[in-house]
């Protein structure tokens, strides 16, 4: 049993890896952190663990002795701070904050305002998603978990700019639940201020553009510009991302299934279908993404649970990849559907 | 034109006054206080009211001078504070706070924690409910505004209870969409906690259940005891509260339809209809009831806009009355149906 | 007193207008036909009507004498079946569905798949978005009232096509609720396929993008291609739409800004303002447009109620120009805001 | 292997009922009949189930040989024709309609309007609530799978009146998703009609009240009165039942608590817990009771997923039972939470 541990325990992310994890069959949830929750039962916080998980929160992951693997589930600017030990120690680690997402340091600093604090492994960080990213993710010490904006993203957009075939500039609608937004109330996720709307914000300033940019000229090899234009929605779990294409020449729709088809056509987790439905998806690790082509334009759309594909769920498929063991553990349950 | 005044014009049930108030043929908005707004025009925090209301936000009503009537809608323990300097200069005032509804000192004490510190006031205070204290109203120089919660529940119990024909110890089960609970965010009020379930809350320990008790009293002339369970409803406006009795003979349908239709009638803003529906009200000071024979018991259902008869549009309703104006005034409008 | 009377009194825009009409100083509701609720009182039917529509629906329109003004309420194919007795009698009209916005009979075949069986009026028809064709409505007999995105999309592209400071080819990512799609039950509208999603439809093939195209280039001087993809949001009323433009040369904000302030600086009903929000117009006839430049690009965003000023509301506004009355009269409230 | 099959495939318990036994250990999905979708494959009709479900709907069960187990997920009145023949090959059954729920033949025929033409089976079904039927399910042949709502307010009022404390004449305030209502469009499940507000329907007619009458009396020894009014919530998946009891005597918190815990100590499923929350039990078996002593009242909330723990889940865990397999396989899996 591979003995795991979560940093920042209280949140939805680290939630939704211990629901996961409980039942993982190669996995035992060691350690649980939390500065506000520490002595507590996790089970009495997070009560929907009831029966699943019989640990107390500890407050730093070094009270855990003799851990495998750990994951970071804190706001961004924690996990540099916690990482380089970790790494010391010869224990593989996945962020699931914003720290590791970005190789370049002017970058990371122009985003999030401030100093990184461990270069050195930020070089080494791996981006963690194995649709694109697979063999990677395999020889990793250190996971950068993607955002779940730049998740659905990227698997709606990097084939057709893998293939080549669309104009590197892109414009994209994304539309999130609220609990993309964390566990900390504020004024916009007040359910009176979003309950019964749309609500776009962060336009063009949103910390994952230059994320799913880096990630997408990684494999498509040039240059990407995304105008990135999120909006929140008033449902709990789930994003739909549309993706607009102008197409470098024409194109049928067959040639723009036939690109996804093959991308896509042996991964587990991502399906391309004539719908993509984010109730098809929520609640698993799975992720649909259609494509459709209006004239001499492509809309694609890329969907999924944002607490799941969108973060933890594709946190166990890459420590799954790490650790050698069937990408699917832990997380082999369809979508909801209703 | 009368001159009014708003305390507490930030919060919702401010907003709301100002919307209503704004339109209303015999009003002008002449100050709205904030403190965390003062200075700032009321148009650029509640952007629906660009058009209609050209003031800045004051820090204190006595900034303002030559006022004939001034509304308080403030979070309870602020109202008792502000009210006695303005009776003394025989302004008007209508209370939308817990502050004076309650008029034994010691059921305030028990039920809000702290000392009421007018209690002169408190004595005079008429409750403002025009569909069973109208004579009332007409006359007072203050009135305290009643609950969202207690509104719906003595509308949908009132003419039961008044008729003696059923038990006087009932069971509510109240349902109020989530600006009930004002703009200030919460744990319970964020968007991803109460977005997609019902919560029960303040079980047996509501404020509005003195409240509810005290006004039936009066009308009914016996001891009235309720059992009432609020829950939180992912719904933004609309109250719908659902009252079990058990009847202390047997009643047919048409004999309790009677008895609502009778208590009803006449009346502008409560409807005794076959199905009462938030939707049919919602953004308007309607209110329906409806009641249904089961057996020994009978279930009354009344339904509102939380925000418009359940706050500040009854409020609305009780200042044309003080003021001897005609009732409607300023409150002339259908609600949505869809 | 104008009479008035609506074809098609049973659906959500028929209910609307009677809303809004009930309460209009100069207008008497005299008929409201239906075919399914003849005979029946509208009040029954439309509950939230109590107390302000004391009318039965009726068979036909021309079971009613005297009318002077009649609104077209129905699918589209009807209103064209109506509208010429209509105006033969001299009655003045508005269509609220799609039979006359496109004065091109043969993409009016081609997007609505039959015949247009009324060509001559089908000329004569003006578009009645009066922020753009005011001159022209006041002077009609007929206006054909644009659909409810049409006209969220109009309004926030409108002044940057016109000012021809954007490339004419344009994305429009929007959002509705789900009284958009009118009171008949269908799987897309059952809440369990809609209620926890936000569902791409009609994916480049909708019927309002010839409309958008061919209002804005009359005033543009210009012709105007529209990507348009409409998504079902699990909310009642509202639309946002989401328009993005390639800019012809470097802008800054300000500049965008001076554009729209210019355009509505005098509009009643639309406003530019810094966020565009459903929830501060909903319930009213106001609509809210935003504009950001994010690099070579701007995204710009309209914000309305479809049921108001996107279909009834608009159609009471037109009504008010082409009779002389005062723009305002029976529209003039603010929208909820909460 | 158990080679299941599935009669109403398409229906959301056909469709819940796939999803939980598609990653069941020691069960095949072999058969799943539609008469609708006959020749499609599942995984188009079901789009959640890609990757899970490689089969073909067919049109009758009698077309699949070897089953070993059939579940029955259609409207009432379907059942009571499919069973017999099943029966008399040996294959064990559940049935999730009403057909079997009722063993009183009149009663049956009283509440759902027609004949019941299958006496024999009807008196030897089992009801299927294994917390408090375990060991009738364990032999069973047939079991009737409770109702949605029955099974939480079971659940709820069990341990109460199984202990002697409380009147037999309780009121249950329930609340549902739309989910409950099955996927066939309605006026009622219509989004614009329900989504933005909660409809109490059925009042006092709700076929659940004979089952848990029935139910209930079967362990509690005598006669229950149920005063049953259902409302229809604006979420997907969800159902919160608030129990109305008065106590025998005077009881205390802890009284209370004890009597729960003494119940559900030991159950998988069923917890005891200090706030029942649907959120902390959707997409999950899992269902949270909570109590609360109010004077001389006690009320008791029982949540859970109507689809899971009301319906297919629940069918899952009594096959586990009837076939000797462990009670959780299948369905071993924490609610969302979040």
């Amino acid at each position: 049993m591979v003995r795991v541990g979560i940093i920042g325990g209280t949140g939805y992310t680290g939630g939704e890896l211990s629901r996961l994890l409980c039942t993982h069959p190669d996995v035992e949830i060691a350690a649980l952190t939390s500065r506000t929750n520490a002595g507590k039962k996790v089970q009495d916080v997070h009560t929907f663990l009831r029966g699943y998980v019989d640990l107390e929160f500890t407050e730093k992951i070094s009270d855990t002795k003799d851990l495998d693997f750990v994951y970071v589930a804190t706001p961004h600017g924690v996990a540099m701070k916690e990482v380089p030990a970790l790494i010391d120690q010869g224990i593989k680690c996945i962020d699931l904050s914003g720290d590791y997402r970005l190789h370049d340091v002017d970058v990371y600093q122009k985003w999030y305002g401030h100093e990184h604090t461990d270069v050195d492994n930020l070089q080494k960080a791996v981006y963690g998603l194995p649709e694109f990213f697979r063999d990677e993710i395999k020889g990793a010490d250190l996971v950068a978990n993607p955002g779940c904006y730049a998740t659905s993203i990227i698997l709606a957009c990097g084939p057709l700019l893998k293939a080549g075939v669309v104009d590197e500039d892109i414009i994209v609608d994304a539309k999130s639940g609220t609990s993309g937004a964390g566990m900390v109330p504020s004024e916009r996720t007040h359910h009176s201020t979003c309950g019964e709307t749309i609500i776009p914000y962060s336009i063009g300033k949103h910390r994952h553009t230059p994320e799913i940019e880096m990630a997408v000229d990684k494999f498509a090899g040039s240059h990407t510009s995304v105008t990135f234009v999120p909006h929140l929605l008033p449902i709990v779990r789930g994003i739909l991302s549309s993706c607009y294409f102008n197409v470098k020449k024409d194109m049928t729709q067959e040639e723009v299934d036939s690109i996804y088809s093959k991308q896509y056509g042996k991964e587990t987790f991502v399906h391309y279908v004539p719908e993509a439905s984010i109730r098809a998806v929520v609640a698993s690790n799975h992720a649909q993404v259609s494509s459709r082509v209006i004239g001499n334009k492509v809309v694609s759309f890329g969907a999924l649970d944002n607490l799941v594909k969108g973060a933890s769920g594709q946190a166990v498929q890459c420590m799954n990849l790490m650790l050698g063991l069937d990408e699917k553990k832990g997380l082999n349950i369809p979508g909801l559907g209703v």
